[in-house]
């Protein structure tokens, strides 16, 4: 039997096509969405019945109240940045961007991890989409590791838990056809940063724009449901 | 006028400390509590009643189900051990310890200092307190620094931020000293990890053992009401 992982899974392009690559290792996975009262949180509900179809050993739902502390375009009610050109997209950080995002993520894939004697988290960080967030970045994932092995008892006795970035360094494109070869149906992922009430993408946020631009570029038809 | 500080506060002995620490250098200062799904959930109230006393600019409760991972008998309805030996509480990590705990905590006191912009982060963390717990260690503060330094938008451009241990090598005797010297009302703080539902200590747990023996050594009359 393979090992036990924790994937960190918002039901997205990215970390869908991470998910299948967590099974196609032979790994049980256990999947892990957060409830952050993000804007789009029609994708906690998708992101349930994709890792349920997926087959994934268990999927939990942790609720988070990032609107505490405010300050993202994500969680408040400022609005979403539109019909952005790429080069816009990348210089500096965006509005979406949340405060300490992906280390609140990986903290609790990391208690989740112990409590599981799971091996491995994967986390579907990418460097090269012009997203501009630093914690996508390797040298914060290598810290965040470091930090990890001196945090949790299971580390501490010797069984660290690895973070694993499979697309840490691939190009949307790459990504996608990778994902198409583990059998990811697209159609079932969701991106869009504002979608309508009833779930379709807004086709003009930067995730739906990247996205889009993604499926241009692997010469595959964009499968996504457009409002 | 000080800075902004973020106090992780839980109205216990340490963290009350702690605060009186922070307000007694001018900070501004914002507390953080946890309503972690704790047993002791009777902490939660007691401290935002104490933080008001002491006057912070501003007190929050996160609220945070660690009880959908479970492993440790404050959020799971394991007994708590009672009347141990201070030997036997030094013997490895303790049934108390909560995975990831602090790194959740900090990750959430992090998210809040950027918004803030806050210069520093308190928590009150202490090496010698027979704790057993990895995250609570020196070498863990520093790892999660660095990880921080990496992770915030704040601190990639140039303005991080600090986390500050002002009692981490301070033995229970030299925190209560200090405390008395800053004027904090032990009477009101909370260290119980299994109260009574008026809220009085249990004496028997660890907690309750290492602050009967801190008030002893300090040669200060125990303040605290006992059921």
């Amino acid at each position: 039997m393979g090992k036990k992982s924790v994937v960190l899974f918002s039901g997205g392009l990215d970390s869908t096509t991470v998910l299948a690559m967590a099974q196609s290792r032979g790994d049980e996975v256990y999947t892990l969405t957060f409830d952050y009262g993000q804007r789009h949180s029609v994708e906690v509900e998708r992101a349930g019945r994709l890792a349920k179809e997926m087959g994934v050993k268990n999927h939990k739902v942790a609720h988070i109240d990032l609107r505490i502390f405010g300050g993202s375009s994500l969680t408040d009610d400022l609005e979403v940045a539109k019909h952005r050109k790429t080069e816009e997209m990348a210089s500096g950080i965006p509005l979406t961007y949340v405060p300490a995002r992906n280390t609140i993520f990986l903290s609790y894939a990391l208690a989740y991890a112990e409590v599981l004697e799971a091996d491995f988290i994967y986390i579907g960080v990418n460097a090269l989409d012009y997203s501009g967030y630093p914690d996508c970045r390797p040298e914060y994932i290598q810290a965040f590791q470091t930090m990890a092995d001196l945090a949790i008892k299971r580390a501490v006795e010797g069984r660290r838990v690895q973070i694993e970035t499979p697309i840490l360094m691939m190009s949307k494109k790459e990504i996608i056809l990778a994902g198409l070869k583990l059998g990811v149906d697209y159609g079932k992922t969701h991106s869009c940063y504002d979608p309508d009430p009833e779930g379709r993408a807004c086709g003009g946020c930067d995730s739906c724009l990247l996205r889009k631009k993604a499926f241009e570029e692997a010469g595959i038809p964009d499968p996504t449901p457009y409002a």
